[in-house]
């Protein structure tokens, strides 16, 4: 892509209104748009990031054999008030609002209540069990406040997974199997060595949840984490009841920040009761649908990443999650049309092999290209100028190195 | 896909609070889920659908240039307020919430006001220019009454394209572009030889616009359709000034009913003027931007398809946009292991040659099996049997025409 064609500029100055550093590398990058306090728009290279932890995270589930669905932001107050979580004394985060009849209807805040109910249309005996459907839904959620940039926000885009099984045995099984694809989400985005599972409060569900989380500084949570880094346990359940019942002690622990990327849930009948959706097992007797429930936000994925991987001149994306593979720059091209044929041609081999490519074929110095490049953060950046082209290779520099070679374009199209 | 993994079912009665057959078949068939009037959740079948749509739009938007973002839903009532659109006197589909603080927000019904605002951080010169943007967001719109089905939801996804241009002559040159890629869309989903351009009025942005209608009898317009069908006039321009204009005169038209499945504007200055979108040319004077938008709802056209290609056995996808490509029925399977395997090997094969398949492994009986593929409405079933063991050949039927022929297993491969 033509960085000419993708219309954001870089901004040098730091939002004043952000604290966070991924919020502000994120900005004055040209990531993501501030509409309102934890409300962001997605510009071209954020959506692209976020675009490729979806598919990450959407491989992986198709991997656990589930079924993608959309469910509907608007949602019917009826069926929160089955389960008890339609008043603001319950759920604090509701936004809610109303037809044109004054019918109040909810904006989606998570989709366990509705589709508890839109599955008893599909599951009445043990052999439609088990079920496992995921969807990438916005949720909508009224925070208090919005102060850790897009750590937290009042509108993201959100994974859930939900299991419905027949057998708690069933349920344990696949929050087993759900848990080691988080693993491997973590490793695959380029947060693995720093994302940990966690012990964690079950809520209204269950004694516990799993949340996976994430070392760092900027995080809003405080975690134990033990000292061999294996698993770690929330501050909301760091007792001795509970390290008793681990078989642990806190000299086993050092006390962290930590950014929450994941939780997973055993909901169990929680919501299946409320709602009757109920089975009949091969004896003609009706049970419980038993339930659990699995979350990620890419956008706070993406947000993470910033703030593990950046450094005074900008972002350094891993590979994997980066908007683009390779930045190519060409320099003074109005000097010499013949920079811009070289750099087009170099953008052509490099798509031929697989790589995603954003061109930087803008009329600016080389040094605020150079700054601009660094901000962005794509791991490979290619130089074009009259001086490569003289030496008859391009200059290949590693943003997360600073490390700087010497490749001829069959190289590079081996290599990068 | 096996159809044991897909948990939706079919249904034989007709949704009593449904009177639009695509609504009636759609539910029917477990495309979708109706939460509330007017709301639908997206099954398995249904986002399928969904995406192959968006994926032909979005080939087509980046013919046009044109650069992908997403932006928020939750809106800032001060940007409306500028440009005029707060109040329900004046946007009479609002749906609004509220902060935790009291503070007033909206539900996205459009992006023009958010983004002509945030288009001021990025273009202030001529060398800015021009800049097209789309995204697929969804919109939502506090509609009076749906009655409709999928036809007019309160809660709906759109590609919204937005154009902005130096001059009026840049604006006219592009939206006679995205006229053209509008009706390459037609083509490609396969409504095109119903769908026509349509003059409409202009509303406050232009004395007219365009709106691509397709002729069916379930459409909620009326429009005015020139006898070689090569254009129409919306009802509501139909009066003797404009038709004189257009050198047209009554005669030539024939009344029917429509579905506006797209629409176009020359915004101008509406947007840019208000919020102070401008751009300084060449000689250094400052001049607003000219804006035009562009629009089309994926699960209309959907809805629309499903209108024009029915029968009384249930939907008949066209090819580009069928949830799949290839239905592999499997007859009596717990007779004789051997047709399972036959099954799945022919499904590896037909997905090893690029195609889509479903696959119908449930235990049911031949009957049902056959009633829901009709009700599905995949362009192709070839069904595995003990009867086409024998044969050597599978059985392929055309959903279209209700043609049968028998094939051998490379035959398929190739024709399919």
């Amino acid at each position: 892509m033509r960085q000419s064609q993708l219309f954001t500029k870089t901004k040098k100055e730091t939002p004043k209104d952000e604290t966070a550093r991924s919020a502000q590398l994120l900005l004055r990058a040209g990531f993501v748009h501030k509409e309102l306090a934890g409300v962001y728009s997605f510009l071209p290279l954020g959506l692209r990031v976020v675009n490729r932890i979806v598919a990450i995270v959407r491989e992986e589930m198709q991997s656990l054999g589930a079924v993608e669905l959309s469910m509907s932001s608007l949602q019917d107050s009826n069926v929160w008030k089955s389960t008890d979580r339609w008043s603001d004394a319950s759920v604090d985060v509701w936004f809610k609002t109303k037809f044109k009849n004054d019918t109040e209807v909810g904006l989606a805040f998570t989709h366990e209540d509705p589709l508890t109910r839109m599955m008893k249309g599909y599951v009445s005996s043990y052999r439609d069990l088990p079920v496992f459907l995921y969807q990438f839904q916005t949720k909508f959620r009224n925070e208090l406040r919005a102060k850790s940039g897009l750590l937290r926000t009042r509108e993201f885009l959100m994974k859930d997974l939900y299991s419905f099984t027949a057998t708690k045995e069933d349920l344990d099984a696949f929050y087993e199997k759900a848990a080691a694809a988080y693993s491997k989400i973590w490793q695959r985005v380029g947060i693995g060595s720093q994302t940990v599972r966690t012990f964690a409060s079950g809520g209204s569900f269950s004694k516990f949840s799993d949340e996976f989380q994430t070392v760092c500084d900027a995080g809003e949570d405080t975690i134990y984490l033990e000292k061999d880094k294996s698993m770690a346990v929330n501050k909301e359940v760091y007792t001795d009841e509970v390290l008793k019942e681990l078989g642990k002690t806190k000299s086993d622990f050092d006390e962290v920040r930590a950014i929450e990327v994941g939780n997973i849930f055993k909901l169990g009948t929680r919501f299946s009761e409320p709602l009757g959706l109920t089975y009949t097992d091969e004896a003609g007797k009706s049970h419980p649908v038993i339930m659990g429930s699995y979350g990620i936000g890419p956008a706070r994925v993406m947000a993470t990443a910033v703030e593990l991987f950046n450094d005074e001149k900008g972002i350094i994306w891993p590979a994997t999650i980066a908007p683009f593979d390779v930045h190519v720059v060409e320099l003074n091209p109005k000097k010499d049309a013949a920079i811009s044929t070289e750099a087009e041609k170099l953008v052509k081999e490099l798509e031929a092999s697989g790589k995603e490519v954003l061109h930087d074929d803008r009329d600016l110095s080389p040094g605020q290209k150079f700054a601009d490049s660094d901000l962005i953060g794509i791991p490979v950046r290619v130089v074009v100028s009259e001086k490569t082209m003289k030496a008859g290779t391009f200059e290949v520099k590693e943003r997360n190195t600073g490390e700087v070679v010497h490749m001829t374009m069959e190289e590079l199209g081996r290599t990068t």
